[in-house]
């Protein structure tokens, strides 16, 4: 098993279904684009959240959000999204995400996930995980 | 148990989430609008979805939807999501729908669900549902 | 004209379209749900976004939002969003906002919105604004 | 400048913001996969939707869709949207588009899509489209 760089990058490409009518990238899907990012990273290291929902019993679930909007993302956009890993507590992994174009950062959040377990009860995150995202 | 109107109708407001840079209500989301009138209608005569699926054990899956596009919608709008009972069949029902904006129809659908068992499989509409949706 | 309670609530309700296999309400609808309220509030006084942007030549957009994701929401839920005005800036207006069901909180955010003029550049909260809303 | 292929094929993600409490994609959101496939055919072929709208001053809208729901869809999907080219009318645009997982149609669409000009009115395809697409 080896251990995952400290950071992943998916990009994205902006459709018409993530703007609005103010010509821009609705906010709330700046979380969409975070989440994309952090899941692929999950296939990218083996674990789809079906399987850790399948083989490990838990669920990765967002508790905490600060995101900042920089600059506008506009239809035709291709945007890439960037996941750092900050910290892996004893139930929470803390992310440090960009919505960037070209070098132009539209979106840089902190988002942390807590692992529960099938009761919905925070849960140590496994150590097939903590080994991986290399705590 | 009394049988319910064989038409229920929906206001809802258009936010930004509905738009797109196009500057009209995104196409897709005509869809989420007959949704709500036909889930809002579940509710209205006391099945809502969940207790659907607890008492019932069946679940309302969509298998077939034509729409017709007629005018655009836009951010501010007060709209109006009808849906009319068109046809119960062995595990089928059909609906007629209509968003309109006053008296403009922006879309009209012809929505097929089916009702299928826990497995997936298509299963009977059950008489409790039947009977009130009048048939 | 006259002042505007400082608070605003919306009563909402959960249909599939705001949730996710993870059987609850998909984490960044909870915007959504946050921005409704917003722009419910807009209507409210007599200024929804359209009028805003037609009369006053300016636009809202969230610069900065922090969300407590508390509880999970499920498919069925009737809850409401709250809205409290906590400070009006130069050209920013900051929002306390709750999602609750009866009294639940299931997320609690601050949002930050910024007015900006047809170039995007920010712009002073204009006095008709800023007198409705009691600063 | 040269025909496209009558076929364009795009690979999509399934992610948890696509799926419902039924533990299945959203109905609605099969019309933005096919929506994406669409555009990203226009990007394809070097006439991405604002570039379209800058040069030739005409959008593109859905005026009709059929979709019929063959098979569910799942997290962690990986699906691929179709397009293929039915026909090209006076002001009119028929796609035939599936949504597969492997070789399991999840669902199959017609789309009409027509160009109107800046006022909304249908105008005749233009074209510099008309010869890439083949017709």
């Amino acid at each position: 098993m080896t251990k995952a760089a400290r950071t992943f990058a998916l990009p994205i490409q902006v459709y018409y279904e993530d703007t609005d009518a103010g010509g821009i990238v609705y906010h709330a899907n700046f979380l969409k684009f975070a989440e994309r990012a952090r899941t692929s990273w999950l296939h990218a290291i083996g674990w789809p959240p079906r399987r850790v929902q399948e083989d490990l019993h838990i669920q990765f679930v967002v508790k905490h959000i600060e995101i900042d909007y920089r600059n506008p993302g506009f239809l035709d956009d291709k945007i890439t999204a960037t996941c750092t890993l900050e910290n892996i507590g004893n139930s929470s992994i803390t992310f440090e995400q960009l919505i960037e174009r070209d070098k132009t950062v539209l979106a840089a959040l902190k988002v942390v996930c807590v692992t529960i377990n099938a009761k919905g009860r925070p849960i140590r995150v496994p150590p097939q995980l903590r080994q991986i995202f290399g705590a």
